[in-house]
């Protein structure tokens, strides 16, 4: 593509998705202000969360930004809605290992799409977006848990099982 | 139990050990010297993994080394033993979440057992240990990801099918 610009700005980038998609919400990282969005009650609904207060929100933001871009989180959001509401998220995390000559997994974790938002491929354009990083991370491999009834939902971005999840919880 | 001292030494807890288990093998935390005693080679029994030069291995155990208490790899050891090996070992990294209030889950990863020590219980040893230190670190949870084939043997150290495992290798 002939551009002016070695790279096009957000809010092109963002017109060009449109364009693209028919779409305008936007995949983005997590940023310390969308407590005010919304984002902790959208991941109660995946799991239990209870809310956090913004002090709270801050200290786990600085927490997980401390690790870098060995933690990553993604949210969905649409900048043309009349609300600023986080529609979906998704995290990555990379774990180093010995294996694989110092090799790097990715784990992708916690994806949830608001109720009232799904059908709209928000979810799966997150994990897309999670695989693409993991992936330019020099991950050798990504991988996720999920219920069996969401086989077929991961296969679209080109998961295949390969195992069981087992658990211990305290 | 009454003692003189507080807390009882590593060769009283060792000596300890023995008695109670009748076996000599330790299980301690990886040391940057292990290289030297099979390591690499034990995980390449697991997975791919090619060997590693000194600096290869100083330099990893130094990266996983800076994450502390979030990333544990033990290792299990017969100090009566003529040749020094590693015979076991297991990792738990610790990941933190938004989700149960900041919450805090361990992932058992990476756990072989020398194909010569088998049916000794060495790996369930590491396991449970590994297992011991994620409910101290306050996780809420504690997961892995094994073959259908394993399911016994982590029901062993108190696991329960979970989910299923996705994956995508690059």
């Amino acid at each position: 593509m002939a551009s002016t610009s070695p790279e096009p700005s957000a809010a092109a980038a963002a017109a060009a998705a449109v364009a693209e998609t028919g779409c305008s919400v936007q995949i983005r990282r997590l940023e310390a202000t969308d407590h005010e969005k919304g984002f902790v009650a959208l991941l109660s609904q995946l799991s239990a969360c209870p809310d956090l207060t913004a002090s709270e929100f801050a200290a786990c933001f600085a927490d997980l930004a401390a690790l870098g871009d060995d933690h990553v989180i993604l949210v969905a959001e649409d900048p043309a809605a009349p609300e600023s509401r986080i529609l979906a998220t998704g995290c990555l995390f990379v774990e180093r290992k010995f294996l694989r000559g110092g090799g790097k997994v990715g784990h992708v974790e916690d994806v949830v799409v608001d109720a009232a938002a799904r059908g709209r491929g928000l979810g799966l354009r997150v994990v897309r977006r999670l695989v693409e990083i993991a992936k330019e991370a020099g991950c050798y491999k990504v991988i996720l848990d999920c219920t069996p009834e969401l086989r077929a939902y991961y296969a679209k971005c080109g998961f295949v099982e390969k195992g069981v999840q087992m658990a211990i919880y305290f």
